[in-house]
């Protein structure tokens, strides 16, 4: 049985989507023990299935990294020191990503050997169900080569373990897919994981090619990969308008959406980033899983499987072992 | 009267699809002169046209800098040589990426402060008609922060002069909006920026509202600003294909496309680089226009178009005036 601390409040969407969202979980895994966080009056229609704490102050999403940890009243650190307290499985919020990510590594503390954690997140890809593993998508600012042979280490053990493959392909995000493309860091990253004969490291690959479904991990250093992260957001984004669009021009399109809705939902269905969930922290010595701070309920209850998931396959021991081995 | 030297070989599709662009191009522009460089036998249906000049060898895609100078009867090295034996107005070439873009750099020299060139294109916005000119995507694999001043610039200078802009809105790409976000460099751009009072500087843009229509320049460092470019490409062709994929499922949904497809059309008119023709590397001493590889021959007729336009502005004379005035 597995324990999860959930942050309730800071979600776009206020505290009705994640009540529903813990609500879906729930559904799907009865056995889960749920510690809700959050005003606790909002969180009433929980009070029967999981243990409630009070805690009433929101983090502002403007929110650095030294103003949350004053911010000890607030919704977010209450889960975060709970999470310690209990020695829980899981941590779950939807609010300010940089006050969680800089809070939640301060406070857990980095595993032995990771200089840096990374936020990770599966991408949909061309092929039918298949994800990518892409790290780091936005905790840092800049990376040295040896954090990137790291977050190989880790992501390779996340693809592994969580997604069941069992000799992950291992690729370089570069301008070019030669050994001897990218970044400074790029390209000695790419020669340090050469020298350690890194487990299915194939090389460099191109953003172009990053959803093809050939990779299983990628690996980028944290601006670069928010850069990719949400450029493709911003682009998939612009297109499902544009596809709107196109469908409501008039009637003859209206019922042409009707003939072909099936394809379109199936389409919607792939691209769709809610049932990943959200974003993971990887690095810190626990279960850290970001939501969505757009989340719906559907999503919200994705980003709870995600971390149990997580927990189950105990990640972070097997990527403290890991890190070990290989150095 | 206006001459442009184009390198008709390099192209993926060979010299059909480049002869094709440069007869489209003069149908629209009977007044331009094409110095065309290339196997001579290829471009037999120019020959009343243009002025052609013979080359045979052709610059392997994979080749580097060095190895393309050593090339010396490429059609490639022709086509810079003749460039600057005949003071021509514009260059033109769809071959490897890197050695054109080396070559021309070591050949052309850049312009009196410049450090760095950088590669342009204007990509698509959600609102019609309207592009954001994006630089750089790839020439750098990094970038100081005194490289991305001297890029918002150009990019400035291009928008005003080429797509009459008055006062182009210019954003530094970040991985948030607030100044204090972003990599070292681009921290320290924004700190420049913010100094010299940069004219129409709003501030960070993040890659998922750099397509939404607001900006007018986007400055980048060359890395990034690739996985951008690749990363958008991608994900509009995983779309693109999810969506024929979609309409092909049956008879209903091929029917249905039928009734639908004229705002398909027009969305695919929308997201199509290739009246964009190519990308334009800003910073040497002339106007040099990169076609895409793929190009077919409506594609390559618009590199030849945007290469006219930059010469008829006189963007590189701008460009040279701008940087001195602004320092």
């Amino acid at each position: 049985m597995k324990t999860l601390v959930v942050d309730m409040m800071g979600s776009d969407n206020g505290s009705p989507a994640t009540v529903e969202g813990v609500q879906l979980f729930l559904k799907r895994h009865p056995e889960a023990k749920i510690i809700a966080i959050g005003k606790i009056e909002e969180l009433k229609a929980l009070q029967n299935s999981c243990e409630l704490i009070d805690a009433r102050d929101i983090v502002p999403m403007e929110a650095g990294a030294m103003e949350v940890m004053r911010l000890k009243n607030s919704s977010m650190m209450v889960a975060i020191n709970t999470f310690l307290d209990r020695k829980a499985d899981g941590l779950v919020g939807a609010g300010s990503t940089g006050a969680f990510l800089s809070a939640s590594t301060l406070k857990l503390k980095l595993i032995e050997g990771v200089e840096r954690a990374a936020l990770m997140s599966p991408f949909p890809t061309a092929i039918k169900g298949k994800k990518v593993t892409i790290l780091d998508i936005g905790a840092n600012n800049e990376n040295t080569p040896s954090q990137l042979v790291q977050f190989a280490k880790m992501g390779r053990i996340y693809s592994n373990k969580v997604f069941k493959i069992e000799n992950p392909k291992v690729y370089l995000l570069s301008n070019g897919a030669e050994d001897k493309k990218g970044s400074p860091e790029v390209k000695e990253a790419n020669h340090l994981l050469r020298d350690i004969n890194f487990p299915g490291f194939v090389g460099n690959i191109e953003a172009r090619d990053a959803l093809d479904g050939n990779a299983d991990v990628i690996v980028t250093g944290g601006f670069a990969g928010n850069v990719f992260l949400k450029g493709t957001e911003g682009v998939a984004s612009l297109m499902n308008s544009l596809i709107k669009k196109a469908f409501k021009r008039n009637l003859a399109s209206k019922l042409g959406y009707l003939l072909a809705k099936k394809g379109f939902v199936e389409m919607k269905e792939t691209m769709d980033y809610k049932t990943t969930g959200g974003a993971m922290l990887l690095g810190v010595n626990g279960v850290v899983v970001k939501a969505h701070g757009s989340s719906d309920g559907f999503s919200f209850s994705y980003a709870l499987e995600v971390a149990y998931k997580m927990a189950e396959a105990e990640v972070i021991k097997l990527i403290g072992e890991g890190l070990k081995t290989h150095e």
